[in-house]
């Protein structure tokens, strides 16, 4: 019996090339992989056209998707949501498009129509569309690197409005051309490093209206900054730092409720709407302005006027306005597409990531014709929508009502609302961005990563946000290709009363086999990498040899036994690692076996050896327990090694 | 017995993560295989501390290695051979310098004094040092963008001095930082491609001097050059064609003959000097130059004049110059090092890469401050020295010395050596770097790779040397990162009568397993693949699910089998992966299960995974076939699945 089961573990299991395929094909199936990994017209498969028809006009509009079977139950929740995130989204409005260095006006007109836009196209259920804190910000640093807001404010809304142009135009190319696997280039890393440093500008921006400065600096850095704050303290005003002293705790109060009680999600909801009212009513009965309290002033009524003949496409700021909507194109997008998923997940539906790139950047289009500017779906307020119990897109249409009321009869009550409330609001909603406990959990995790967040974070603060998120994604790149050039080569051994071969540093029982060394390679073999394991394998073998030495065993090496299965692909500079390997072991009497190489490395391998030199039958191996079972019983060498050979074999029986 | 096996083949072996390392050790460990990956120190371990010095001086200096045993015999072949490279290097020495613009004597300067250096520090046998055709035209095309060789000589040379000790500082640096991996990231295809199109580039160039053109284009593109070659047909010196033609046509002889012939090396080594001689005795009697044949003209005598006090490390063209040096070092480099190993293939014997860029670079440093150029180990010289059966770097000695005679009393009788021939040995010379053969095997083996080459290739003939090189070295980065950010992921199949799972599409023998989906993912899991990921494994579920109605199997998907053994890695973002599939699947009632997750990742899943939900004892498994061998025998499924599932197991034995 012992024979028998020796005698079927010794039969190998011949390596064969995979079934032949046209280069056609192949290209047809890589451009597949690479631009249609979720196989968007699988739905379309066999089906009569009329159903075609209307799955396709579902696909580029979901809301016919939902529309039919939408009941009054619905809308009444999405009532409720929609009033909830309007009362956020108005007073927001106002804030972010202060902090772009836009008309507080321009917000509003930005929670209006591109909700109304994303109602019809998006596929998000959750989503809260509207502008956003980091995106402001950086348009609006960005911008008055060559324009100055207060100097030149037609030009500057003009440059805004094309930016967001084309921010949507990137957007939605970006959803068109399947290209969307560019925005996982921000890992999650970068994401929190970038988000944090944000918060921390943004809030050193309030600074200047919370303590009332009139003289501040346009730079952005946390240095310039704080200087300025601090050699400008003769400006500043003790009513407003008092007023917005009390506002940022109500506002932060209120935040820590909700937080604690997701039950009470309308508490720090409604807030900023309440403590606008408060304060321009405290303002507007003891006549704040007088007393050194800035407020927004008069704005114009109405709805948005249309902005497409503000759109410039030549002239000197041109590559600014290109690169402004580059930036701000992929950060609203990241941020859209993520707080997509997130709620997708909870909720479990799916969102797909290349339709919502085009609803959120045709929304952007849309927006840039009608004096928006750049909108996405915001984090802090897309969770209120969720808790408020939003079911569908229309608690976006609700807001979006509110809001064109808003614009339509309230204007005037705005005037008289001081900045430094607005500045707390904004304080308030970015501080979520800072997520300490991540960042522990990274640091727990992966220590590089760690240092690639770092980068990001400290490179927003104290460079600039689009540089610093350069930096941390060219790192986390640079950590790829590292990874390529310098892949891991790792010992096996046997582990005992099995066929089976594992890392001998992970694995401590695991055995060597005399006469055997057993390397895995663990990554694509190509050009960055053959020199490197060339040199790394031949190190291993002097090592071996060292070892032999010391321990004086006769039994020398005489098979080099390379797991492939971890080798994905080989290119032409690849193969040749084989050639010269298989020539430098000879000259040592030492013999090359590849186990398990995977369809399309031997497929190159066999075209690239038409010596027939390392891919003959007898070095090709399905699992290293076949190669070593078979080669040991073949052991030219001491019968010592045969009989352990066979010996740890039968012990498997 | 039967029982007996199954027994012991059902036992599942557990995953441990693996012996704890401290962050540091690591550390420690990464930097080691990044920068040490050959371990230079290990000649030095337990060694009594003189012998260390001795061995410290002859790593610093090889030529106190192989010196105190050299002999007469050895010094017999370095003569032949140092003597037959001197006779190519003279007249390529003076064509290369005038294909970098700069006066011919250079190349003979930069022929005398770097292969001195290298004789003492280089650790290659058969390198011949000296200036090299690539290095030289692209220098001559660099510094020529901002600087006219003709209008301003003085300042070109300058500059060319300049450069290279740039080129030399940045080589030397390369290899004191052990960054030498860096020229691997210019892949044997982008190196054929990018040759074969310098070679046509240079060729163009000679047109000049073939045709006897004097208003040439300064541009290099095939185009310029074609339209200045026929717009000045008028131009054309009859003489100088009928002489160049001959002459080529004598030169392509002797190169063939030496092809056929390894033997006959000395053909087309001395080809060039000979048609040097005779063409300079043919224009001396005919006294050609009146009948519009260009000759070099007056050379001074004597030997390189030091040059340090031209060196500008300041002023307007700083930036041109450290781009050079970069450029040319580069390529330099790559072409020395190329060389170095290929001959130390051939001859076994080994150079060490950061050694060798030390030497090349200190030689150029000394080169710069001697009145040389940029200078390598030139494969076509190297060739021919080692044909001539060099031993030893002595052959350089040989030739320098050769060299130096030839500075010190030959110089006049170069007087009257027409361009034309020099014009003809470059061409000789280059053609052959275009390597049809090869360009075809890249084409068989990998078409990417094939693109490559022809972006190089296409690059450098039509919009620039450097900026051909970029885009090519481009697009191989692009393909390592397409490769991370669309890993394959394959559906494994049990292979009749063993527990082994293989590629389902590979082994077409390899039958699926009723109610288990064996997934294997070919690719570290990080930041730019979980994405895809997440959306492609659902797919494959989806795809599961359709064929199982498709033939109304009862037996529904229970198990998710991950065979994660070729996943070098993850980060933080790729934990998340697993989150993610574990809750997606729980809604499927699907049960998550991990195979062999190699040490890294295991380790950092515990580290993330603090619920303990997909890293339980129950679903880790160190092979799928122990996976589906434990899970089938407790699975809950219709009976007939128990069967199939254990009866293969024992159709194992």
């Amino acid at each position: 019996m012992d024979s028998h089961c020796l005698q079927i573990s010794m039969e190998a299991h011949k390596v064969v090339p995979p079934p032949r395929k046209s280069t056609l094909v192949k290209l047809r199936d890589r451009l597949k992989e690479t631009f249609f990994p979720d196989d968007p017209l699988r739905q379309f498969k066999d089906q009569p056209w009329q159903r075609k028809l209307v799955l396709g006009a579902q696909y580029l509009f979901p809301v016919l998707q939902w529309s039919p079977n939408y009941s009054l139950s619905l809308f009444k929740s999405d009532i409720v949501s929609g009033l909830t995130i309007a009362s956020l989204a108005i007073p927001q409005g106002i804030s972010y498009a202060k902090l772009a260095n836009l008309p507080p006006i321009v917000g509003l007109y930005s929670s209006f129509v591109p909700p109304l836009v994303y109602a019809v196209l998006g596929s998000s259920r959750d989503l809260a569309v509207g502008p956003v804190s980091i995106a402001s910000l950086v348009m609006g640093s960005m911008l008055r690197q060559e324009v100055s807001p207060s100097g030149n404010s037609l030009l500057f809304l003009q440059l805004a409005f094309t930016s967001t142009f084309f921010a949507g135009l990137f957007q939605a190319s970006l959803g068109i051309l399947r290209l969307g696997f560019i925005i996982d280039f921000l890992s999650k890393a970068i994401l929190i490093g970038f988000m944090a440093g944000a918060a921390i500008i943004v809030s050193l921006q309030q600074l200047q209206s919370l303590l009332g400065i009139r003289h501040f600096t346009k730079q952005m850095g946390l240095i310039p900054v704080m200087s300025s704050v601090f050699h400008n303290t003769h400006e500043w005003s003790w009513h407003t730092i008092a007023m917005g002293f009390c506002f940022l705790v109500l506002l932060l109060v209120a935040r820590h409720v909700s937080m604690r009680k997701p039950k009470l999600f309308w508490v720090s909801a409604g807030a900023p709407l309440v403590s606008v009212i408060i304060s321009t009513l405290l303002v507007f009965a003891m006549k704040g302005q007088n007393h050194g309290i800035s407020i927004i002033g008069k704005l114009q009524q109405g709805l948005n006027p249309p902005s497409w003949n503000m759109l410039h496409f030549h002239g000197a700021h041109l590559g600014l306005v290109i690169k402004t909507g580059l930036i701000t194109g992929i950060l609203s997008l990241t941020e859209g597409i993520a707080v997509g998923r997130t709620f997708a997940a909870l909720k479990n539906y799916k969102v797909d990531g290349n339709k919502e790139m085009m609803a959120i950047g045709f929304m952007n289009v849309v927006g840039s014709f009608t004096s928006c500017y750049v909108t996405t779906g915001a984090f802090s307020r897309s969770a209120v929508n969720h808790n408020a119990g939003a079911k569908t897109a229309v608690s976006n249409v609700v807001m979006s009502v509110t809001v064109m009321v808003t614009l339509l009869f309230l204007m005037p009550l705005f005037q008289y609302t001081p900045n430094v409330v607005l500045g707390a609001i904004i304080v308030t909603a970015v501080i979520g961005l800072i997520d300490i406990p991540a960042a522990c959990n990274i640091w727990n995790i992966d220590k590089y990563d760690f240092i690639v967040m770092l980068t990001a974070f400290l490179g927003v603060i104290f460079i600039s946000v689009q540089q610093g998120l350069a930096l941390a994604v060219g790192l986390s790149i640079f950590k790829i290709l590292l990874q390529v050039t310098r892949p891991k080569t790792v010992m096996l051994g046997n582990i005992p009363g099995t066929d089976i071969y594992r890392n001998l540093d992970h694995y401590k029982e695991a055995v060597k086999r005399p006469g055997f060394l057993i390397l895995s390679i663990e990554a694509p073999i190509n050009f960055a990498n053959i020199t490197y394991l060339n040199e790394r394998i031949l190190r291993w073998i002097e090592d071996y040899e060292e070892e032999e030495e010391n321990i004086k065993q006769q039994s020398s090496l005489q098979f080099l036994v390379l797991e492939m299965s971890a080798v994905s692909n080989v290119d032409t500079s690849g193969v040749t690692l084989f050639k010269e390997l298989k020539q430098s072991l000879e000259k040592k009497g030492v013999e090359l076996v590849l186990v398990n190489p995977l369809a399309e490395v031997i497929e190159k391998l066999k075209r690239a050896d038409e010596g027939n030199e390392f891919t003959r039958a007898d070095n090709l191996y399905l699992t290293v327990g076949e190669a070593v079972a078979s080669l040991s019983s073949a052991m030219k060498g001491s019968s010592s090694n045969m009989e352990e050979g066979t010996q740890a074999i039968v012990s498997h029986y």
